[in-house]
């Protein structure tokens, strides 16, 4: 959940504008490349795939597989699932609060270890690899320490690896700053290495290697009959991720959007293919609806008595902004009297305290009358890009809660999804209900 | 016990010509240090000074007690104790024999995150930190991996750190090849890194710290009469080193003898004043012996039946040497009948069973008559300059020995250091016996 503070719409508005100013500029191979070898392609491993010698024992075995069906491979690695958290565990308890720059020297040392060890093992295995830190392509990042925005992505080590039948072993994550210094590039932020030096060495496809088959229609640990989609939209899965659906980094999908980046989501544990990102032109019997989205990283605050006049956004929203806190969702009441207003917004959870903190600071400045915390709400998603030529689907959504008696407590809406927030026992329930009703439920 | 191979002579001989051919530059600063401050320290924690968020902050406690001194600190870390250990274990299970560069970028990452969380610590205590690795200063060594000698250090990063009141903490162990890999300096390389940087710095004191109060006269888990030294001469310190003492990293005495560094070894325990390793001429009474020293890393061969004629040293220890295997003392039996004699040499026992095969590939080569390997043996040594002024040192030792009826297997001497081998279980006898006979013993 990268990126700065923005209002109405959702946090995926907020990183593509990030992005923009500084528009990463991407060292692609001059020449066309050499096309003896069947494709190029960059894999990524998260976490579990690298968890112990074992597992990176097997993420070599499949790598080797793909090198000998005769392709160009690069692979992005995360840190062993755990170290990250550990590492994370002992900053906080050395200070609660800390500099942002040894934090980034900490963490990005995970990733180092699994690149040797990857490369070792694959070495063990008779193939050639070797392994890229962030800072020797280099991948130059902004100053932004702990969630580092890319500049410049130099690929030229991995490609003249590839080009001598090497693979390229590159940390995820990790970058270097204006000032020499590591960064890293946020949670996720490995999905976000796969897809920039996919884009980088103009690989033919760029494959992030999970623990589930691919992308589902709703998460199938809550919904039983989700079934795993063959292809989705750049749009959807960008809604999906930003939603809710954890399967991707959104700021990965963004960027495989804007570089054309073709994505597959698969299995690190079986050979069956998994899910492509792809053009919407690819995909040829649209779904009305693609998949369902649920996010319980949710809160709810209700600012009372808030006077109804220009200008009073501003000064519930700036405070907020500058302390950092994503503001999601909005709703403002009609005024009844033309004096004051309830206004409604939801945020991430995880923000609640130092909201509320903000909101008493400013009482005098904004003019309300106390604030109404709840973080017992969860942000239930639609999405597909079959709705813009679709009508109803929002109606059907409201029908379906209405039947099993769900009060809807804020809506919004894009030209591909509708999100509404429910009370977060009927969280369930309500997935249930709607992956039945439009449609989605596996025969 | 890095080097090359040597033969007669002490492991340090074989360090010494390796540095010679690219001896190192060191990048001083250029002008006279600004005077405010008491002195420019450079203060080395090992593995167990950093072993966990307790002992990290207590030695952030103790560097800021030096910086409250009016001090100049820049800090050298190793990794914390047992991560060195678990990434080379790691390396092994997935492969016997390793690419060297993959291997030291894992080992690298461990001190990478021991600078990250001081710089934390220290920070928490209101002192200003920051953390380099050895690809930033940048320490530059030769492509040696896993025992890289350093060719080049520029301090001017740290430096500058020291100049504006803040702690510089440098990665130990690591530094950067000539390719732009990552290198590491070999078992013990934080020493060097800190020699090193006290150097490059022009500081006035490099204190070691670790678990012992400082360099005794003998071990003291052995010989309990065993004593603290106030002063110890380079000389004495680096024999003490390559004769066993594992106090301080041979090499980076060696270093800090060319460089004319003044060490200290202290506790990181206490504040007591530890041993500093000086010029000769700083110590007024300097004893005949000042230690003895034990190295169980020890193993025969006796090699029979050699052809007593000219070459064939070089041809027994040509090979071994370009097996890397570190061969110490050599003793040649008078040959009886001007036809063959036998071959004696002591070697690192964990080479024992390489050596043995070379033997036995060039046995014909060499033309020998089989060879007896024996790893029960220990090797004592009484190191001092005084020896260089008085006479009977060699006779003592051989004396004592004889009234205990510990038989001497190999002898060796160089100009202040007189090593013979002994059976393994007479170690403790014998250094107990010698530490008396010299007047070691505390009263």
């Amino acid at each position: 959940m990268a990126g700065g503070p923005v209002l109405q719409g959702s946090r995926r508005t907020s990183m593509y504008i990030a992005f923009s100013p500084t528009r990463p500029r991407w060292h692609l191979i001059a020449s066309e490349p050499d096309r003896t070898f069947m494709s190029r392609i960059v894999c990524k491993f998260g976490g579990t795939s690298v968890a112990d010698i074992d597992r990176i024992q097997a993420t070599a075995d499949r790598v080797k597989s793909i090198v000998d069906e005769g392709n160009q491979v690069a692979v992005v690695v995360s840190a062993m699932s755990g170290t990250t958290d550990q590492l994370i565990s002992w900053t906080r308890e050395i200070a609660a609060v800390h500099d942002a720059r040894e934090y980034d020297v900490v963490l990005a040392s995970g990733e180092q270890v699994t690149i040797g060890l990857l490369a070792l093992a694959l070495q063990s295995l008779g193939v050639s690899a070797r392994s890229w830190l962030g800072w020797q392509l280099p991948i130059r990042t902004d100053g932004a320490h702990s969630s580092a925005l890319i500049q410049d992505f130099s690929a030229d080590g991995p490609a003249a690896c590839l080009d001598k039948h090497e693979v390229a072993i590159v940390a995820g994550f990790q970058g270097i700053g204006p000032d020499g210094r590591l960064t890293t590039l946020g949670r996720g932020g490995s999905d976000l290495t796969a897809v920039a030096l996919a884009a980088a060495l103009g690989a033919d496809r760029c494959d992030i290697f999970t623990d589930v088959d691919g992308v589902y229609t709703a998460d199938p640990r809550i919904v039983a009959k989700a079934r795993k989609l063959d292809k989705i939209t750049y749009e959807e899965m960008l809604e999906m991720a930003s939603q809710g659906a954890k399967v991707l980094q959104t700021r990965s999908v963004e960027l495989a959007m804007t570089q054309r980046v073709r994505l597959q989501v698969r299995s690190s544990f079986n050979d069956t293919s998994g899910t492509f990102v792809v053009d919407e032109d690819e995909i040829l019997e649209q779904e009305v609806v693609s998949g369902i989205a649920y996010s319980r990283d949710e809160a709810k605050i209700t600012l009372l008595n808030v006077a109804d006049r220009p200008g009073v956004a501003a000064r519930v929203f700036g405070p907020l902004a500058n302390a950092a806190v994503n503001v999601d969702m909005i709703v403002q009441s009609a005024s009844e009297d033309g004096g004051s207003t309830d206004i409604t917004f939801t945020l991430d959870r995880a923000h609640l305290d130092k909201a509320l903190s903000v909101l008493e600071q400013e009482k005098s400045a904004i003019g309300h009358g106390g604030a109404l915390a709840d973080s017992n709400v969860v942000k239930v998603s639609v999405i597909g890009v079959g709705m813009r030529s679709h009508a109803g689907v929002a109606a059907r959504m409201f029908e379906t809660l209405a039947e099993r008696g769900i009060n809807i407590l804020v809506i919004s809406t894009s030209e591909i999804k509708v999100s509404v927030l429910i009370e977060e026992e009927y969280a369930e329930l309500a997935l249930r209900a709607l992956h039945s009703a439009y449609g989605l439920d596996a025969i």
